[in-house]
């Protein structure tokens, strides 16, 4: 284990007997609903009724308990709890084919992790498309009670971002796994906190075969923050969006960026936060304008050309009537493809004084990882250094853990690792590769257990000219520090001499810009098997990620709840 | 074993020395794909790009292996094969929760079992209402080579019967299981062999949001069954409706109906065959009337007011253009709401002379079952004698097999059986009932070994005023004799006295008429756990089904690839 996850081990038992660590239980019911968060009506899938879902809410050091049971009538499930290391308990990390069999339906699954720092972390489903369903939602850890944090506020709110498709799931399923790729184009509206607007006469006049779409629904009507002229809040602000990069601002109003993926930030203030699926970050704003009016609250797409309209919430001033629109227009936010203002937040993030955690000053293993979108026989995927990702039908972690099953390694998964390097001297980042080696495999990285890792993400150009993705790359199971981003490809020879070692910020989900790279450091210290991928959720499910495997033989044993799918499908002796 | 058992296993035996069985393999790779069966483009559930999937054909006695790749993403999935008695195979039923976990996503189950009797049977998906997305098909078993047939034809054709929804199964079902419930209405059309026809100009124009509706798409060009003038075609048709009871004819042609359900029927002719969900015939027709021009095939909606079109294939006479339209108009079929002529053929089919199976003169156990619709904690279910279906997350055939779990039996269901009677003699089954204490239970009927079981089906009327349905009632794992059908209620004093015995023509699926009851009989000799089930969806969805064990001590050691959900994920001890 590393010394930074010792501190922290220690420091939440130190506060675990001073503050008394809790259970925090939670009984959900998962299913399809009609809902109509951007007026149109859609099958969503829910917790308890409610898409997003409730919002998980514990001190540093509680154990958290979700009893989930799975109503989805024929589908499967898993839960992700998104930025929860899961030190101890990797079977619980949610992520289907890697930790687990997904949930069969009907069945209860219990999830139990201890949430062992404080901050903004989210959690979704981990299977196929779910999550663009609705399957998503916020967990906010508070720092132990008569602890403090380094900044100050008056009132602690949260807001979730997602973006929202009019087609199912299965649809979108369909067209990214066809041959020819179907792609199912742009969302069709932005949600903040669940709510969003579609102009309804988009769509035609009520059939039995489409959609009803009401403006007037009242679930519909935009996500509104109360605040009290004069006070400061902490905004946590999170993104699960299937597929766009954001721009968020509240009209007229500085936010101070304090806090990423439940680490502190060297405080800096922006006019608009640009944030990718997977982050969260706590910002301040002082209710300090016109007190006499809203404001409006807006998220925009970058990155892409947006096609999706400005997603809008209200900052209400109180006692202003909350769903007052402000008088003004709303902003549509930057340049969609100024990369520059991007690059530059991604630079602005430092850890805070105070707080740094000093990354290991060398690495042992170094990986470069190309990003390149390939086909492979006749289907379209994304490929790192020419593999594309998928999956066995025994998830690897019971694979890798269970004795009795390792003399079939060799035929539940490929056996011989995917590359750490690509041909970094020869390959043209900038113009469509003919990428004719690219393959579908199974294989994992291995890495030896209590070594230093670095990854570079190495973008490039995608199969269409002159163009090149913004990728939000998260990693389970562990921070990273985040030693630099870098624009053209990453020379190893001279650009780690660039790397941030003195206030990199830890992070779970960082972009990697078009044309750029971004570099990272971790500790493989966390016994277990991790998936590392974009969080883009077509783009994962066409292959985007890499799985890691460290300290396989320190797991506990595990327990059969995960079980059921590939070899393990036996009757529970007890 | 019963002595009709005996003698098929004999003859079966006996048969594969003379003509040696053979193993008849498929591979199947099951997955969601666009299709427009009747123009409009909706995402179906096929089997290597079919919809309805393709056809089994064997000899009797042969073996048939299907190895089915579930690629469906995050569905589970389980294939019956109806009307096969998977005798000494209760495992390869395909019934999910019954007598398997579903197969999840990504894994191959291998299903393996004999067709031990020639005839015309069905395959179909039996998980949730997949079935309804497409996923279905036929079996052809033939004679064993050398052995004649009582009746004699030229050509051997087979033709599927469906309906077809445009909304997604995951959409009806959500209706369906929602508070207050919401019905997905009629069908939109009818397809015969997968092939049917809708007005898309009741669709909107196509947006991001609504299907695409083209009536020049070959897909949706009408099935057309090429003859040859003066020939005569036996003529296998299958029934799979979601919903629809349905009358097929022939323009200008009489059809002889020859067998159902895999027996030998006493020839009668009819001018239209009615046919119900889960129901087979075998009609001879000849092609015998103007060989200058095309005839209608058409199928259309009974007993439920019609809202679905008729749909249309072409019967065509050789060597006129298979698609040329006959000069007529085609026939809307018999009046919906007459039940007489249904009635009618439903006491016309007798066995054959010479095939006849004489049923045992008497019975051990007489059971009754009141089928009402009910209204339960607010959800609108269907139930039996005021049980309602539901079931538990271990199959029942592991949980009553596997010595290791029946401690845990009390747990895993409900041990107290449901009611074998109902209040004949106080139930008025004319009008709507305030059934009060109806109840959701997964408990089941437990039959003595190589008893003889009679079941009366009593229909009654649903919670809406004048209103009874006609459900087709499908067993697995037998076939039963039909004593007899009746209008009105039923009474054990004095009905049983008009029963059938010396004819009566044995079956999987036998409809119950509104406002009447069907009696059947069978013999409890299948070792396994056999669902019996109104073979609507949507109503088998609602609880509309009883579940009989029978020498469940009989069985044959469980195989681990049926397992995987409830108490039965574990990791596989080869």
């Amino acid at each position: 284990m590393s010394c930074s996850v010792y501190v922290l081990l220690l420091s939440t038992l130190c506060l675990m007997s001073m503050a008394e660590a809790a259970i925090r239980h939670y009984k959900w019911d998962v299913k399809y609903e009609y809902k109509s968060p951007d007026c149109f009506k859609k099958l969503s899938i829910t917790i308890n009724g409610m898409a997003p879902g409730p919002t998980i809410t514990a001190h540093q050091g509680d154990t958290v308990v979700v009893e989930v049971t799975n109503s989805l009538v024929t589908e499967g499930l898993t839960i992700h709890w998104h930025g929860i290391r899961q030190i101890g308990t990797p079977w619980f990390d949610g992520t289907e084919a890697v930790s687990q069999c997904p949930i069969v339906s009907g069945d209860t699954f219990v999830y139990k992790f201890v949430v062992d720092r404080a901050g903004t972390y989210l959690y979704h489903a981990h299977y196929g498309m779910q999550r663009e369903a609705g399957l998503n939602g916020m967990i906010i850890v508070s720092v132990p009670k008569g602890q403090s944090e380094p900044f100050v506020y008056d009132f602690d709110r949260s807001i979730l971002l997602t973006d929202w498709y009019h087609k199912s799931t299965h649809e979108a399923t369909a067209g990214l796994t066809s041959k020819p790729f179907v792609w199912i184009g742009e969302p069709q509206s932005l949600l903040i906190q669940g709510r969003g607007w579609y102009n309804c006469s988009l769509v035609n006049a009520p059939t039995s075969n489409t959609g009803v779409c009401n403006t007037t629904n009242p679930e519909c009507s935009p996500f509104s923050m109360t605040v009290v002229p004069g006070k400061t809040y902490r905004l946590r602000v999170g993104s699960l969006t299937s597929l766009a990069a954001l721009s968020f601002e509240i009209e007229e109003h500085n936010m101070t960026v304090v806090e990423a993926d439940g680490h502190y930030v060297e405080p800096f203030t922006v006019k608009n936060l640009f944030i990718y699926s997977g982050e969260t970050y706590s910002v301040l704003v002082t209710a300090n304008q016109d007190p006499s009016r809203n404001y409006w609250a807006t998220v925009n797409v970058v990155s892409r050309k947006p096609s999706t309209p400005t997603g809008l919430a209200i900052f209400n001033y109180y006692p202003n009537p909350p769903l007052r629109h402000p008088p003004t227009v709303p902003t549509t936010g930057p340049m969609w493809n100024d990369t520059e203002p991007r690059l530059a937040q991604s630079h602005a993030i430092k850890a805070r004084k105070g707080y740094i955690i000093p990354p290991p000053p060398t690495s042992d293993r170094h990986i470069i990882l190309l990003n390149t979108q390939n086909k492979i026989d006749g289907y379209t995927k994304w490929a790192l250094n020419n593999v594309s990702l998928t999956f066995p039908t025994t998830p690897y972690l019971v694979a890798l853990k269970e004795k009795r099953l390792t003399y079939k390694l060799p035929e539940l998964f490929d056996q011989t690792p995917p590359p750490d390097v690509y041909d970094w001297e020869h390959y043209d980042i900038h113009n469509i590769a003919p990428n004719v080696n690219a393959t579908s495999r199974n294989a994992i990285y291995r890495l030896d257990f209590n070594t230093t890792v670095d990854v570079v993400l190495q973008n490039a150009n995608t199969m269409n000219p002159n163009n090149s993705e913004t990728h939000p790359w998260h990693l389970h199971g562990h921070d990273f520090w985040v030693l630099g981003y870098g624009e053209g490809k990453f020379n190893p020879l001279n650009d780690p001499k660039k790397y941030n070692l003195v206030n990199p910020i830890m992070k779970n989900t960082v972009p990697l810009h078009p044309y750029g790279w971004t570099a990272l450091r971790f500790r493989a210290d966390n016994p277990g098997i991790w998936l590392f991928h974009c969080h883009i959720d077509s783009h994962f499910l066409m292959g985007m990620g890499v799985v890691f495997e460290e300290g396989i033989d320190k797991v506990g044993e595990l327990n059969s709840s995960i079980m059921g799918c590939g070899l393990t499908k036996n009757f529970f002796r007890p």
